[in-house]
């Protein structure tokens, strides 16, 4: 076990390090020697965990996703047992984001990998694999019983997507976007 | 005037080359050389029109704006004499999704620019400085008497931008996203 949890912690170092080269530079700047120098690692070592440019693009992707899914868990879970599905909704949602700082250092990396996605959607596959059940799980949280659950989901998860990308490029600030999801949320639960 | 209409046509050829450049290769691939190649003039040209690089991306980022808004206005007016508020929302925010193929082809470069926006915020303060005013825009469509008009206005722009990236992403389908739009629409105007 511990040379696992190594191996995975070595990956994680790397991906830290390309998350900030793209950070500074953007994801173009990326290679695999700047990333072993960032890394303070040798270039057959950053070889040795990944294979390919892209192969260590998708991994870092995926390492901001996760983190970003683990903080999701601990907002809801600081929420106590058995919180309403709307006060769920809304710690889960806000988590997707850019308002602590951790969010905002990932903001900048984020957009660069959905700008690259555009052109090479094999970097981003696992989100648009994961958009349904991500969907499907908003929509369960909604209400079975509510007739209209499912666009419903979409409707909210387009929003808060489109509230990062307007926080991201100042076309919002960081109160309003909170409103606008919150008036929203009171919509959805019928809470006015 | 035909020395100025060339010198504005010239700056939209040069618009051209970067976006061709920028879809293919990325924003940070675009360089004057590169750029004077793509146009086939010389650099000096290119540099006799713009004098930094960051000038060129502006007038290119500012280029496709222009060309969205006069699609927008376009629609609008193929409605006919006095649409009603819904039908004239409607038409003008399709023109915002990637559905055509002139906006699927705008779209990789317009991913690039808001990517880059989020480090290099300059790039994009025209849309910062714009949004307050499309949102009055949009706020004044949905009605002045409307209780909630300005909060509206925020939702109903930011579904439309996490919708654009939703489906620059592969997360939501063409006819998924219109569905979602129109469901919304139908709720602000009541048509239920």
């Amino acid at each position: 076990m511990p040379k696992q949890v190594d191996h995975q912690q070595r990956r994680e170092q790397i991906a830290d390090a390309v998350c900030r080269l793209a950070a500074r530079d953007g994801l173009d700047a990326v290679s695999l020697r700047h990333v072993a120098a960032e890394a303070g690692v040798s270039m057959g070592r950053v070889q040795h965990y990944f294979t390919t440019k892209d192969e260590m693009l998708r991994f870092a992707f995926r390492t901001i996703g996760e983190r970003i899914e683990q903080r999701m868990g601990a907002a809801v879970r600081d929420l106590g047992d058995s919180p309403g599905p709307r006060a769920f909704l809304r710690a889960m949602l806000l988590e997707m984001l850019p308002l602590s700082g951790t969010a905002k250092a990932e903001a900048p990396v984020l957009a660069a990998f959905l700008a690259r996605a555009v052109v090479a959607p094999e970097l981003t596959e696992s989100l648009a694999a994961d958009a349904p059940r991500l969907r499907g799980f908003v929509a369960a949280r909604i209400g079975e019983h509510h007739p209209t659950a499912a666009v419903e989901a979409a409707t909210l998860l387009a929003l808060v997507d489109g509230l990062m990308l307007q926080l991201l490029t100042g076309q919002i600030d960081e109160p309003t976007a909170v409103a606008t999801l919150d008036h929203h949320l009171d919509r959805i639960f019928d809470v006015r």
